[in-house]
């Protein structure tokens, strides 16, 4: 058995090691265009900031180390130039020397990951202008930064072009992030990416939301940034990170099939249109495990996860992807953001049904010093309450959260497993009830009925005079602080004794500071015969959609 | 329907606040014995040790609001006295006033708890000697060592001692722990609980295990401690810590149905053997979730669900509590032990099969600075792959692998399941490929007859003549710094060249440090012809069984 590998990072080098593991006779050729293999592609931010010092601990393995342990035939500077798919064999070229030479494969793994989009704006092939994705990327924003870099703008808030702009910052850097988009992390649902918004401002970086680097042009303070509003940024460095596109050129030109989206398409073994012929990483299309659709979703995770399969299937294996859920995290300074599952934005796309709720607890009880405030938002499913998708942003606890809805997903469970859920609580963790069994008593009470709830964007966008009204239980003290326009004051320890203030008939959108006292209204008020629902996550929900309000 | 719920913290907190949001109407009636209701169980410890400084923090709710909010006829300092089943009401005396009352009931909830138990030895009565339980008890430590207490001996090193030992530490008082087992917190295997004993040792804790204190007796410094080995103590404080008994004592006059440990017998519902009188939390007997044994297990969750379960029924839902799955956590000084799901010990008694792997990772990916050791033990079904517990003890990130897994032990998934999880990773939460994948890895691969495993008890256990040979495959530098007695070293990047080393037919027990490397060279040397295994956990998990060697 001959196999050979296109890409040694993530899915590339694990499909090679697991392949020796598998087997001690097979010829397993790794070609890696760069210089290094497997590094660490997630770490390389904090390389430029500071808190990774040493640029080895990057180096995940080597080629030597490859070669010894694995013995496997590693060969980096080298490109795989084009697939001979009829005689299966490969063109490679060795970029040192220039020599070209043919390689015959009974198997080839496809890793070739995908390239940061360089937008194509007039301009981008000025000095200090660049993308991150390998390590002689971040060698070179390194290296501005040492040098003396004092302003920089990035352009594009998703993962990267947050993770650059936390580093950059830290190096003292002036920094201006541009975003398309009217929010950061496009990735999550809008009103999820508000506090990181508000992180980023605190510390002090320069946000354009809705904007778009149009020019770039050469000044005398380094490079001008023409945006599309007419304004006009100076920096020494100018970092694209507006998303990655499958490096998919072999495969295209190989006449594989390709997604709509650019990314190779693959069975559920790992295997493209060419059986032969595997592909796995960032270059391809998967499943997404909630809604079916394909699509790109780059992560390293996943990535290693194909590769070991694909190698696998190769050995005969049965062998079946079962999708990827895009569950992701980010530290933005102190803050964290996560996710995983579909957004409302994918089940909109989808024209899928979803319910939703959100809770604010901290992150652990709250007698104990320290907790933190997190936000979670679950999506599921109005039938049948399969969890369908969640979202986090926080502080500690963040991550917790969102892998333990992750797991949630992929066992296929409901927001009525959530409640029963048995976590670790001692108070420096969690609580009696935990922020999850939270997330289960909320929506459920939703399906079962006891909890009928509303959507804040959804009376919002009713008009005035048919709109339910807003009755806020919190006490005078927090209404006085600040409450939701037309909304009437009666605070929940008094409601019972005045609920003949209301007006009968009416329906009553009620709402608290989080939604747990808005609930208990709620049922006091249902129980009395007043059409009653409590607006989801209460005020604190409320400032996330409409934070200037 | 009038209810009446005897105990109001946990269960008996949740039980009665839950039939409230179920109906305005119902007459609910709160006994509590003691001055508090719903106090924070859980914190008592730190408010000794001055992490939680406003003893206010600890009151999660009072009666007064209980009234105000929930319409709760609450009594406390009443404790009650019989229950007349007959008649359907109890005896209740005003514990303030001595005056004796009747109250009928249609439903009854006893949410009683379970009291420290006081082992019978002289002395235990001298002032200076101290269970804890409830608010007054945490006053009463308190107050000695604000009063200068400078010596204390705590008995017994479960949850409950571990955690008061480190907060006496933390005050500056010279501790010792006394354990009759041969482990501190028995509760996880004993080979699991070596690095919190670690821990206790470098934090200057005296710890006298498989020790037992035979009698207490004034001293003039104070309380002299006699032990079963001989040996005295002498302290101004002795905590007793020794576990803790149902508090049935209501339930049992009252002719209910009692398990063999003494906890309540309840039904799925958690009806009693009198199907108008419920129980819930920690004095009820409960189904594990694993074995299916019928045991005791208090936790604070657990008691909230039930509490909130036992309401549900009543009002005519149909609940079935699915059992205890013996999920806990305790942070002990920078170390944190949890566990989820049935032990060794408990699979034992239980006459069932398992299969277990270790694992020691980074708590996140070692490139990235600050990733903390970890180390990992998941118990499975040899045939199915099914996961029956798991056991962590490290710093950071215990937590979330532990709830991991309980959601997995719920969600009744396998090891191959793990292999999928897509959890959330960025170098300060995770590795591309995380501890419960590898768990997954390691287990799958045991089952799947990939990467044959044994246990190091086993193989120590064998008689040195028909042991199979030791192979030490870490680098040369790594054996000269210790290794097994016996053992032989090849390392793992010479191995392919050196197999002509090895003694043919001769089963090989391979191991590296962790048992990454020992995995491989097993794939090396299997594929060779030699029948080799790789001892589960490598040198990590050998120092963990034997400490001293």
């Amino acid at each position: 058995m001959k196999i050979l590998i296109v890409g040694g990072v993530a899915g590339g080098a694990s499909a090679a090691a697991r392949a020796r593991r598998l087997s001690e006779t097979a010829e397993i050729i790794l070609f890696e265009r760069g210089p290094d293999v497997s590094f660490a592609n997630c770490g390389l931010p904090y390389y430029v900031g500071g808190e990774i010092v040493d640029r080895g601990k990057l180096l995940v393995t080597t080629p030597v180390r490859l070669r010894q342990r694995f013995g496997l035939d590693v060969r980096v500077r080298t490109s795989v130039e084009a697939i001979d798919r009829q005689g299966k064999r490969v063109r490679a070229r060795d970029l040192t020397t220039g020599r070209e030479y043919e390689e015959t494969y009974d198997k080839l793994i496809l890793s070739p990951g995908a390239a940061p989009v360089r937008p194509p704006i007039p301009g981008r092939e000025l000095a200090g202008v660049c993308t991150l994705r390998n390590l002689a990327d971040v060698d070179g924003i390194k290296a501005c930064v040492d040098g003396g870099t004092r302003r920089a703008v990035v352009v594009g808030a998703g993962f990267i072009g947050l993770e650059i702009v936390e580093n950059l910052v830290r190096r003292g850097v002036d920094t201006t992030l541009v975003e398309l988009r009217d929010q950061v992390l496009p990735q999550l649902d809008g009103e999820m990416s508000r506090p990181l918004l508000d992180t980023l401002v605190q510390h002090g970086v320069r946000v354009r939301l809705g904007e778009s680097a149009r020019e770039l042009m050469p000044a005398a303070e380094g490079i001008a940034v023409h945006l599309t509003s007419g304004d006009r940024l100076t920096a020494e460095l100018v970092v694209l990170a507006v998303g990655v596109r499958p490096d998919n050129r072999l495969a295209v030109e190989a006449g594989l099939e390709i997604g709509s989206g650019g990314g190779i398409r693959v069975n559920r073994s790992l295997q493209t249109s060419d059986p032969d012929i595997y592909a796995v990483g960032d270059a391809i299309e998967v499943p997404h495990v909630v809604t079916g659709q394909r699509l790109q979703i780059p992560l390293a995770g996943p990535a290693n996860r194909q590769g070991r399969l694909a190698a696998d299937h190769i050995f005969g294996r049965h062998v079946g992807y079962r999708g990827t859920q895009g569950t992701a995290i980010v530290r933005v300074f102190e803050r964290t953001a996560a996710m995983t599952g579909a957004t409302e934005a994918m089940l909109g796309c989808d024209g899928r049904a979803w319910r939703k709720v959100y809770i604010h607890p901290g992150h652990h009880a709250g007698y104990y010093p320290g907790a933190e405030p997190l936000t979670l938002k679950l999506l599921f499913d109005p039938e049948t309450g399969r969890i369908l998708g969640a979202q986090a942003v926080g502080g500690s606890g963040v991550d917790k959260r969102i892998d333990i809805l992750a797991v949630a997903i992929q066992a296929g469970m409901t927001v009525y497993d959530l409640e029963e859920m048995e976590l670790a609580y001692s108070p420096q963790f969690g609580s009696a009830k935990d922020p999850i069994n939270m997330l289960g008593f909320v929506a459920s009470g939703l399906l079962r009925g006891d909890h009928p709830q509303v959507d804040w964007e959804t009376v919002m966008a009713t008009a005035a005079a048919s709109r339910p009204l807003l009755l806020d239980v919190r006490t005078a003290a927090e209404f006085a602080g600040g409450s939701v326009p037309g909304a009437v004051s009666i605070p929940l320890d008094e409601l019972r004794d005045r609920v003949d203030e209301l007006p009968p008939g009416r329906t009553l959108a009620v709402f608290c500071q989080v939604g747990q006292r808005g609930y208990v209204a709620t049922r006091i008020l249902s129980q009395r015969g007043f059409p009653a629902c409590n607006l989801a996550g209460g005020y604190k929900t409320y400032r996330l959609f409409y934070p200037e309000a």
